[in-house]
């Protein structure tokens, strides 16, 4: 399956300003575009006047993550790429046999996702946690039982998040979106010693019946039987067509864009589906 | 100036459980060691039977802090080292005129300590942060404000703190440990776009008139002008013979010992003096 | 000035609910009303069969307010009044030279107003309160420097609120709804030893150019000189036609409805204006 | 049976501070008492002078609870009492028959114990109240059930507290001290809508084998069956000897002394035990 990717997001910058993106595919995926997912970046006075391309230069970040980083003159600032992606067309792979490793043989790079994190308080929920899941069968069924739990309990509203909102809040207010959903999933993972982590990617509609304007999404993953899973409390199924893009311990770590100063969002718009799907590209080269 | 440095830390382990360690000496101080900072763990029944040595492996994390890894039986466990260190005998510098760096021009692998972290709300501080320092003189002066600010305002009380406590706690509570004065101060330099991180290390009390049980320290660390530098907003004043552990982006990151279970601390010593300041080895060698 | 006030609120209820509504003109007001604001509660099935009256009783509680119960069937619930009032037609009143009462000669009713209530923590928020305002010239000018601040440094946003949002959250996020800005002043007057009360009432836009939908609105009063006076972060000027309906420490304790369950709000209007500003009243007698 | 009680509470005041007191014994038990609990305010100069009477007013409270003023000088301030009571000699009733009142056919005066307060989040705990007791018989055992949850799930720590711990911290700490257990069972007998409220008063050893420094302590009440009865999350069994002295919603509304600014506790001694246990009074008469 071939599935078109790409995104359009729009600023106005008041005053110049650095930027960090988490935009690009992530390197395990590299392969499999049909053209490489360049970061583009132009700024124009908004109101016809000449567009300036800016440049960029990107590094990887700790977690394995392409980080593309410009700085943006004031005026009208425009990120976008268009490319596409050959995909298995299946939908994510469900392994119940797949066992917890204990913490003594887990791989030292994956320690980290034991521990607490800016919106994952485990040391908050650890009693929580047990109480609830201590007494499920450990491994798949575990991580399954509180994405199960997850989905259950709260409520999706696109209104009722905040920046701030951490997996205790979650837990409390039980309605959020879906960084807030495996926000909560990831921390009780954590809480019960298996190693999860936060994913952003693009991820369609493919395969469900429901269709939603496109975005971005965040799922995440847990470490068993030596690999990491997806699982998707929000969602809570098997999907097709998860491109991955960048991971980190939560949404601290993983942003699309960073900014550091002020900008206002004037326009976002993401595409992620079957290349077959339409007959024009969704993103428009300018 | 020769120091003295080890610890001995004693622990009972009700069943087995997996250690994580941060208690080597930072592989910049590596050179400077009289004696390899080997991290001893022994386990024994804690009533006269056979002491048996521990296996021990080590990596190196993502902010380059050694870890040492290890997995107690059951029993009563002790970790501890014995080693000097050489040390230039002066105090912290100081460099008034060290600039800050806009975000733009910050090497790739300090923009993490611009973000939120666990114990670190920059989200929720920015406007604080600006309120009380945006109209103060930027650079070294500005952090120099912070720990000022910091200093005066929060109280040291051994009691006071918990494992959850984060700088906006610390804010308005007003009272903490070093690790809370440090965190708050870090969240503060990271309002203001300059980057900051948390550490852990030796710190005696030497050439300060009171004398205190000596412990592990934890002060923080700014980029300024192109290299980190030392700050303290507990002690606040510059320091001769601060010994780097592990840095971090706060005391989530760098933990001197974590556990994936319970165990009891039963005993809890560290050394940290010039050497001279006594005749006999800090640690006995068991 | 005669001002027609009034609501209609409706609701459907999914089965029998107990209510508790503060929807009545504050006793103080009571004899400025030209008719009495009966709470009339009528219950339907919402497609045009039989509307019931449903029976209340009132008590006051112990804020001086007067409370309205009844029980509401399974159905289509709507909750009315429309009456006018005689007013003053001036803004409120301004007086500068009102001083604060030490605690110490406060009435004994007063105290409670200088405590921590559910939204308003004051214990967390005094050492800010006192370096913010601790230099101000105490009485209504620190009143007023409070409003200023608040006003200030917190934006209007109707989506940005959420039911357990507290002073300290206002105060980091620095965004909310009118009860928001109302609860963070509040809690700084209590931290300065000034009681402050959260006031809800009819406050239409007499006077003032902008127009917005109709609604209740919140403010708050302060102690001074002996009496209570009417300040509001939120609009942070005298204002014509308030009309006081329920005082309390905060919203926890002054609230338009509260059911003890679950029901759906569908319709919600509010009419509070200068009675000659239309020629057919608000609230169409069903 | 016949119960001693008495405290005496020295503080060190630094400059002239107001101070309410909620020290009497509740008036509920007025007739009881062997002769009247007068708070008795003295004032020295600590080393020796002379002490002076501190004049002293009292008022009742929303709730019932009598309140005693003074206005304390700068110097060395004691409040003290000594007196006895008749008790019963009899423990705690327990009712297994007691029925919930639904909200809609509780007294008036009892609605605002349904509702959120300071320490009380209502709104948060809401959720994780109905999955733990939602499934349990209502009446007198779901508020036994709750008891016996945060009896077993918190523990007990004296240095584990702080004043601004809410419900909601304890329900995710698991320690804290009495007042904690009773905030976090208030809470969820609140969600339950079962109203609940917080009470301070004696509460000795009497009939208990372990002996503990004497000390007020807090329990709470709940409402059933149109009474109020006593439960006790901390000792989770019937207990003799309570004395009440005051409720409210929770400690917000309820402490043994508020004052007004700082000062420094020197000396604090409670008695509560029965009279025939010692042959002198508990409480000197300066």
């Amino acid at each position: 399956m071939l599935i078109r990717l790409g995104y359009d997001i729009q600023f106005d910058v008041p005053a110049p300003l650095a930027f960090v993106a988490q935009l690009r595919v992530h390197s395990s995926r590299a392969a499999e575009l049909r053209e490489p997912d360049v970061v583009h970046v132009t700024s124009s006075d908004g109101i016809g006047g000449d567009t300036t391309d800016i440049p960029t230069s990107e590094y990887i970040d700790s977690y394995g993550n392409i980080c593309t980083r410009f700085y943006a003159p004031q005026g009208h600032l425009r990120v976008w790429t268009a490319t596409s992606i050959d995909d298995s067309g299946l939908p994510d792979p469900v392994e119940w046999g797949a066992r917890e490793i204990p913490p003594q043989d887990l791989p030292d790079n994956v320690l980290p996702f034991l521990l607490s994190s800016r919106y994952c308080e485990v040391d908050s929920l650890s009693a929580v946690a047990y109480e609830l899941f201590g007494a499920v069968d450990p491994g798949w069924n575990r991580v399954q039982a509180i994405c199960n739990w997850v989905n259950a309990k709260v409520t999706f509203n696109y209104g009722m998040t905040r920046p701030t909102k951490t997996a205790l809040d979650v837990f409390t207010e039980r309605v959020g979106v879906c960084r807030d959903f495996q926000h909560l999933a990831v921390t009780f993972c954590r809480c019960m010693n298996i190693p999860a982590r936060y994913v952003a990617g693009y991820l369609g509609d493919i395969g469900v019946p429901l269709r939603l304007p496109m975005d971005f999404s965040a799922w995440f993953e847990v470490y068993l039987d030596g690999r990491w899973w997806a699982f998707d409390a929000r969602n809570n199924m098997p999907r097709i067509g998860r491109v991955l893009m960048a991971t980190g311990r939560d949404a601290a770590d993983v942003a699309f864009l960073t900014s550091f100063g002020s900008s206002t969002l004037t326009s976002f718009f993401v595409v992620s589906e079957e290349a077959e799907a339409t007959g024009t590209p969704a993103i428009q080269t300018p």
